[in-house]
């Protein structure tokens, strides 16, 4: 079952100075994804890791009509994470920092958009409001 | 192989005015999510689909460093389409007008997002840009 509203909260964050060995730990990041999607609440159907020559990992969880993402750089200490959750109940926000926290980021670029809300002319729009933050 | 570069080009588009059938289609959103990879020249590892009770679906494409995903709203004549792909030698604007055009979008709103750029102080941040299009 999942929510008829079009409405949802996708953040987009640029994450820095993060621990190298942990960033391209398949096992290790794995784990997080799927804790991340726990502690925010969202609703797991599967879960994808990929290694690359020479470094780096790319992890997405697919929940309830949404999804989780990690790209990593090990060898620059840096992730693009994705968390778009569409619908009520979720914690999108408590993701995102759980995996900052998780990954030891020092710094965090992050843009939250506002996607599938409609306009004036009955079209669907977003909005979009960006930050920077150093993870707890 | 992928790309050592953190530089990345993340495209969030809302498409309104769809085909609803198309949107409810999976077997033609995976030809759909299969092809504009394809087009925009990205080298896929693996396809997922959902299908929600009522109605909608979650697609994603994972490629290299990258993603493609789409989540419908049939009954909104509703998509919410990302393109983030990293490294040289891809179109990931050419996916996404082969995405819209497949799905008949009769308006798109799109921001382009430049991620993985490092700022003065060696930190990563994005760059955003955003428009409205109606699709060929």
């Amino acid at each position: 079952m999942r929510s008829m509203d079009t409405r949802g909260l996708h953040y987009i964050v640029e994450a820095s100075g993060c621990d190298p060995q942990i960033l391209e730990d398949v096992n290790k990041l794995k784990e997080i994804l799927i804790n991340a999607a726990k502690v925010g609440k969202m609703d797991i159907r599967s879960v994808h890791l990929y290694k690359f020559s020479p470094r780096g990992i790319s992890g997405l969880v697919i929940v309830s009509s949404s999804h989780i993402s990690i790209h990593t750089w090990p060898e620059h200490g840096y992730a693009a994470i994705d968390v778009y959750i569409c619908g009520q109940g979720s914690n999108p926000e408590e993701a995102i920092q759980y995996i900052l926290q998780s990954i030891k980021a020092k710094h965090a670029h992050i843009t939250e958009i506002e996607r599938g809300i409609m306009d004036e002319e009955g079209l669907y729009t977003h909005t979009i409001l960006s930050w920077d933050e150093i993870p707890k």
